[in-house]
């Protein structure tokens, strides 16, 4: 794997053909350097320069009261050729992943169920980082385990942003985290996109026509999901990685990379000789797109990495991997707040990646078996939709390369009643209103999908949904055709009350056929 | 149980005999009212209305892809009379809890391991209220699951406290958590103590004695440890907290009543014919302390309740008990943060107290054998405390009734240099440089315990050390030993620099002899 090294050496703060670091101390609030350190785990470390200690310093239960001695997990065999379909289907074997109080295994319980560091627990932290480093080797960077992705990015605001900030994030983008920004008075700057994801000449077009004079300080953090983008399922290109990464160092930007979906890629050119001769870490870290930390070398990219899609959403578990600086400082935002992730989900982890779990390579063997099912399911999504939806001229939508959303666009302007409304601050729609109304329609017909609106951080152009591929068969084939009833019920004033029955076999049949 | 109400009715927002609730909301930060509530979710309530709706709206993975089936934790049986010294010792019986994704059981794996609640799953907030109304009785209050109280705890920081506020705490206090509060500019106002903790009247005289001109706003918000408070390991009385919580209604105050050690009481008075007539949960409730929360009619109390100190700390679970108008806000803060707590203990916790585990009387029969256990070696240590060190004449600390902590207070006014100084503000002494003097002494001998300036809000009365005596027999009595050569070296400046080597063994002899 060749590594990308950025060809500009124009950023005012890189010098020695962009070596130098550039110094980050500027983007940290004011609530950051505010920050104590734990004065107790001060104290810890003095006292731990003498081993053999004795510790009557700390309020820990002794190990010998936790009431737990054996921890198991029963999971998929990875020695399956397809260990996904195996596992869904129930025709595959299992293996069981056991941790230990007082018997040997990679992470002892009487660690796992003590206090630990915000960070994590070290042999975790090594394990997440010898996997980041085997696909993104990223220079000089440190891991921080999470809470997940939310945790993380929650705590990266409040680590970057002061009141009255403003951040740049994509027009349409996850509110839900976007939104717990705005109480801590950050305001967010839209991005335009198009099919492609971030338009990286808009950023560049705000950045440069900020006036601080009269918008206050110019935006210093970018929020991105740059795989399968949450709403629009729009994965960047590298091309527009590399333009986005470079409009960061000329305006000394911090990137939050938000990539819970980087594992679920469609299309992959696995090599299945490079999986033979190297294993399937070595093979997917080939084909998966390429981060913006891989291309860090300023140390300006926090990255955050989710097990909630790719293991389960209640692990809640992830890892941030940023320059030491920032992780330092995040780490203490995490002594001083949710304190060390549980140390079930850590024991588990260090089972599953060690040697007598999955390992890495058995983990990236999942993980690839999981593209394959979940790219099946876009599949068969794309195929009804063609069909079933794209047929009546009423909706339209790109194919995802990644991750678990399709992006449907109504042609609103078949509708009816769609009309321009001529006001004072220019031309606009009833758009907003013609959606709710086809919402609420959808809903009576028993069909839940995103509408726009919900993740516009501008009010224009929210004539889309955003609807999941990754539900079952029979959720998809008839989730799209109480879609279609509902359109042409709207769009084309023709229809009827009836509820359609679909026989998902047929569908899938006449597709497969 | 008879519960207590409060006498008085003078409180200006309570009429009606006291049973009208005051208005909370003042009491919120700037935060907490700007917060909105995650838009995603927003949209399921009113989806959710119609059942049997199919959901193309969320990026959640479906359960035949969670890589696990089956969870199994082996625990101690709880048959045994005395449970936890037969689990230490190894003698006693074993049982397994056993989660399962597609098998029946407490809390499904399905559930446990997708996207849940901030405030954590009915199952298991139904499953503490019953603990909590069984123990305490709250009128009117509201569960939601924390990542332990340090979560809970810095997250009422965040709803509470607005740049510029001044919080009251006791003068020596658990500085981990209340540095945390220093970074949002929450100053902290601190209560003089005696022995047995927080002294009243001097809350009342600060509170009469404020002056909101020169002081900024008189301080809303009190936190307290009220047993085995940390670092000093009093516990209140029962006539300090009617005194106390009168106080909070006079001046409309919030209490965060943060009690991690609640569980770990000692010389409890535990009636063996109602453990047979009603169980252990019955007989704990009417032996342990009355909290804050059990006299909380005006919903004034913010009560944090963990499982670190009585299951383990990595469990990293805990529980705050609030009104529910607190309990909303809090909840949308956790949905904008950590989001839920992990799947993994949600599902173990749920197991451990529902009929395939100990149940919730089992687990009150493991707490009520807990501390039986920790009685033993606080006695233990008060013991070679009485015999090695308060014989010496140079420290002394009095017994604590419950928790993990003996605040051992240093007589240096017997230090050959000890000297008080007089300065433009007053008379002082040395004592800070002498206890610093004697910290580096004990790590030199090998031994830690935590200096009262690590917890000191004001920089007077310094001259005490936090031991725990929750550590092995061996710990406490080579700790015990290495305490008494350190002191004896410091304050009688006569000793040697031999290390003394102390059979345990013996001293336990000579103790029990």
């Amino acid at each position: 794997m060749v590594f990308f090294i950025p060809s500009s050496t124009s950023d005012r703060h890189v010098t020695e053909a962009g070596l130098k670091r550039p110094d980050l101390s500027r983007h940290l609030s004011r609530e950051a350097r505010a920050r104590l350190p734990n004065p107790i785990k001060s104290i810890w470390k003095v006292a731990q320069v003498k081993p053999g200690t004795i510790n009557m310093g700390n309020g820990d239960p002794h190990h010998t009261l936790y009431p737990v001695s054996e921890m198991n997990f029963v999971v998929p065999s990875i020695e399956d050729a397809d260990p996904v379909q195996a596992w869904r289907t129930g025709t595959g074997g299992q293996q069981v992943i056991s941790s230990y109080k007082d018997e040997p295994c990679a992470l002892s319980l009487r660690t796992a169920f003590a206090y630990g560091a915000g960070a994590g627990l070290q042999h975790v932290r090594d394990a997440l980082s010898d996997l980041n480093n085997r696909i993104h080797a990223p220079p000089n960077h440190a891991v921080s385990l999470s809470l997940g992705n939310a945790d993380a990015l929650t705590k990266c605001f409040r680590l970057l942003g002061d009141p009255g900030d403003s951040f740049l994030c994509e027009e349409f983008t996850f509110s839900a985290m976007t939104n717990a920004a705005l109480p801590l008075n950050i305001d967010w700057v839209p991005i335009r996109m198009d099919k492609d994801g971030l338009v990286p000449s808009d950023m560049e077009r705000i950045l440069s026509n900020w006036n601080e004079a009269t918008q206050g300080k110019r935006p210093h953090v970018l929020y991105t999901i740059p795989c399968s983008q949450n709403p629009t399922g729009s994965t960047l290109s590298l091309e527009r990685r590399q333009q986005i990464y470079q409009i960061a160092r000329d305006w000394d930007i911090v990137i939050l990379e938000d990539d819970p979906y980087f594992f679920l890629q469609y299309d992959l050119d696995i090599s299945s000789s490079t999986v033979e001769q190297y294993g399937f870490t070595r093979a997917m870290a080939d084909a998966l797109p390429r981060s913006f930390l891989s291309m860090d070398y300023d140390g300006r990219v926090m990255r955050l990495d989710s097990f909630s899609k790719i293991l389960a959403p209640g692990m809640r578990l992830g890892w941030v991997t940023s320059n030491p600086f920032f992780a330092e400082k995040l780490d203490m935002l995490t002594d001083s707040s949710s304190q060390h992730p549980h140390g079930l989900g850590q024991a588990f982890i260090a089972e599953l990646l060690g040697k007598h779990g999955w390992g890495v390579d058995g983990f990236m063997k999942w993980v690839s078996s999981l593209c394959g099912e979940y790219e099946r399911r876009r599949n068969l999504f794309m195929e009804v939709f063609r069909r079933e939806v794209a047929q009546t001229g009423y909706a339209s939508a790109e194919v995802p390369k990644s991750g678990m959303f399709v992006w449907i666009k109504i042609h609103l302007d078949h509708h009816p009643r769609y009309r321009r409304i001529e006001n004072s601050t220019g031309a606009t729609t009833n758009t907003a209103e013609l959606m709710d109304e086809l919402f609420r329609k959808m809903l009576d017909c028993g069909l839940v999908m995103m509408p726009a609106s919900t993740f516009a951080i501008a009010d224009h152009r929210v004539n889309f949904f955003r609807a999941t591929f990754v539900g079952t068969d029979e959720t998809i084939c008839n989730g799209l055709s109480i879609f279609r009833r509902a359109i042409e019920d709207s769009l084309a004033l023709v229809g009827t009350d009836e509820t359609i029955c679909y026989n998902v076999s047929d569908v899938i049949h006449t597709i497969e056929n």
